[in-house]
């Protein structure tokens, strides 16, 4: 994160079709270009055939006024030549993200703490609510907070404020325990990824009253997954998951609890490495470097 | 496990509707007769109404000889008075596990070897597989090996000579990655507690090719649980659970290897706990103490 | 915690020299006064001439005006015949923890908000600090806030005005990353226990700068343990411990950052466990039920 | 490990003083010689002054045949231009690895099932003990067996002989619990890596007795450590760390046994990255890729 304190680092993301010769093409355009490769990582999912990542943090001086050149560089070579994508940003340019939230605030608060303390490389440009008990909360951050009531008969309209609101002021969109379902018009529009984080067992127990059927069970650990949300809910690319251990003493109402700590943990982890550009999504899976 | 070693040491486990008094007959029964508890763990499911569960470890000395006036006191004032079941052991006496095995040799290995190491307090009177791979292996460790093989149309035939091999010949069975299905007909007829570990997935993957699958999701850890075996396959009272951490780098291959590494310590801890009488059965879930 | 939410749950803890009959002598004195055992822990460090540690949870209609009924009956029976120690306590009474701090927060906030979640039971009376910056924080939290600077030619002075802060309003000290050495003379007039949270390294790395050497060592984990405080720094009993997994691409500061979130955990961990009277301290070691 | 079964498998480590260029130069003399690089993992220490670390593995037809002309190319350009060490191997090359043990055989007997089962990328060629104890449980691997008795007055005899059984016929030593100290000499003589694992606590108990003693401090966690020996005993540069959870009711032997589970993991994980060229070494820490 010394990579925010200086604003000559940049971040390259590659991928696509794996070929021969990648690595060394994109390595060659940023050394043509002046900079200095910091950190590299790349894999392939497969050597023949496969899709080919890479993640490139690198050093070069005056860096804002070169962007564009590079930008042209790397299309020339990597677009054109490879018919790879690319992404190239500032490391100082850190990411604007909008959360939204229902009641618990775990989840919520835990991300502004991390960003105050500067653990997070963000900017927090508003919390939406469908509740209005955490607005006092979260103005104490000096953050916006928004109250945007969902009821059954008006979601389609609740949605197009979310998404007035979030237009132009985000690049991710947070669900930090937004207890309604996303519809897919909304995911269509919304121009930015989602990360959603909720709970995981093993076994997996669908529908309602999860913790409750832990119990029943007996499980011996309580888990969560953070993903991007897709129009399957919660069956989006898993970004990350932890797990916590349970027993018998604890009660439906502790498994919980105990739950949010592992999600709180998980989500901000999440959040950090996608904000540091560290995930990449490759259909329904992601290589996180 | 110093318990071992000295003939005198007892284990109570007693379990039933809860009442008040339970505990303090429990003890005082003990005490008149002369036992001084070594340690005792007790817990309720609810204080109105519950299940209650304890397990008790006391010296007697000249315990062997006292058995059947413990019993009969013991008889007397819960099955009697408290309508509670009990059950009274004597810790030196190892149980008898007898190991179902196929060809993977992981969980089998771990179990032997542990048991030769003086780690688990059983004995070990034979290993069954429907394949005839690891006989010289669990020979080298003087355990008898029988081959029984199973086809699709001799199942009940190889039931019957597994069901005759295990009778009166074990206390315990376990299923060290046994890759056949049990029917109802035999934990109907077999007698004893049964035993088994399997791959353990947030999210769940049900049916054939679970690793594949978990890779093509790109899960971030690999879990186990060991369970005793009821008549819904993978379903019945877990014992334990654990999870390894695993990336997008890992092939399917290697999450399966990974995954072999929980579930030998899964399995070998359910395997322990039971053999010192800690897992209590309450409907579908365990109390472990 | 519902133990909270009723009024008549107690909570026993006995302790000292093992002998036989315990068990039998504690449950026949609450049984007799009507109380209903919940749940119950105990152990022995050895079964013969070792230390004897049991903590029990009880049910007891109408428990406060019966307190001193039960107080004299386990004076009589434990204090007088079987020469032990025991503490009895109404778990409705939430223990008052008196909280000191520097300048770093994550674990006062940890602890602030699991407080007002309720997943703490316990009350704050107050954050005392050697600095005055996180004072607004404590304050929004409706806890107050009592700034004592310690300077090297004052600490007596600083120390008696904490200890006249502390004086009738306080049962547990928690230092929550507090950088200032506690005295020998603070320690024997504070009359209440103190936990302190410090970071643990394998293999420890004692004096100045310990993540930046335990970068040049190159570890691979960064753990905390919290312990009670006694005159030797950072060696009391320890009551809980944990490890986050660390990289070659962690910098000092990431390792420092990860450390403070075992921190926290470890911390509030350690808190409620005290609260809960699950922690029974024995000589330089700890029982925790 | 699916770069076994294929023989043009290379792996590339590159190590030495950072400058700009050096991954597009890597990468260019390996596509040039024809290479298709599969994955690559590099980091800097520090971008500007640091030290610069890269694993690059490649896909190259014919791998065996062109090993001298890429040498010669590397050589050309890393050694030559940029002052760089660099290591190149075939990935079908397996390691071999001799082994020295006393007479526990929990770490031991986790490497050869290991072995035997594809795990481990290896081969040993020997096992050497001070104790006759483990000779029959090697053999039945099909791995010779030399009995090396070492007297405190035939220590140098005794090391002699251990280099010549060495010499020319390893690539790698592991001390799987020997319990003997190896000399500078032998060090100064070995002309290999060697890799040894010991127990770990936080805090750190020096001297003899480590398990009572963290019985008596009522420790959580119990550790091991695997790490490249280097003449400061236990104190050489980290390969891998990890931690089991114990309590209060563990004895001091049972937190030996624990513990025996978390050093055949840690040292199975540290011989495998070793094998697979993951690990660099840079002073007194390692860079694990």
């Amino acid at each position: 994160m010394s990579e925010l304190n200086d604003n000559d680092y940049g971040r390259l993301i590659v991928q696509g079709a794996d070929r021969p010769g990648i690595v060394a093409t994109v390595s060659g355009v940023l050394t043509d270009q002046g900079a200095n490769i910091v950190s590299l990582d790349q894999s392939s999912s497969d050597p023949s055939g496969g899709r080919f990542f890479q993640r490139t943090v690198f050093h070069l001086p005056g860096l804002s006024a070169r962007m564009d050149a590079l930008n042209a560089a790397l299309e020339a070579k990597l677009t054109g030549e490879l018919e790879l994508d690319f992404r190239l940003v500032e490391a100082k340019k850190r990411k604007r993200v909008a959360i939204f939230v229902s009641k618990m605030d775990h989840c919520l608060l835990d991300l502004l703490w991390r960003q105050r303390r500067g653990e997070l490389p963000m900017i927090v440009p508003m919390v939406v609510s469908n509740h209005a008990d955490l607005g006092d909360e979260v103005r104490q951050f000096d953050v916006p907070f928004f109250h945007v009531p969902v009821e059954k008969d008006n979601k389609a309209v609740a949605e197009k404020e979310q998404l007035n609101l979030l237009k132009g002021n985000a690049d991710l969109l947070v669900l930090a325990r937004y207890m309604q379902i996303i519809s897919g018009e909304f995911l269509d529009e919304v121009g930015m990824p989602v990360i959603n984080i909720h709970h995981s067992f093993l076994p997996a127990f669908m529908g309602a009253g999860p913790y409750q059927r832990a119990k029943e069970r007996g499980v011996k650990l309580i888990g969560a997954t953070a993903h991007y949300v897709t129009e399957d809910l919660d069956e989006g690319p898993i970004i990350e998951q932890d797990v916590i251990r349970v027993s018998h003493r604890d009660t439906a109402r502790e498994l919980q609890r105990k739950g949010a700590d592992v999600e709180r943990l998980v989500l901000a982890r999440a959040v950090a490495w996608h904000c540091e550009d560290r995930v990449i999504r490759d259909g329904n899976t992601t290589v996180v470097f």
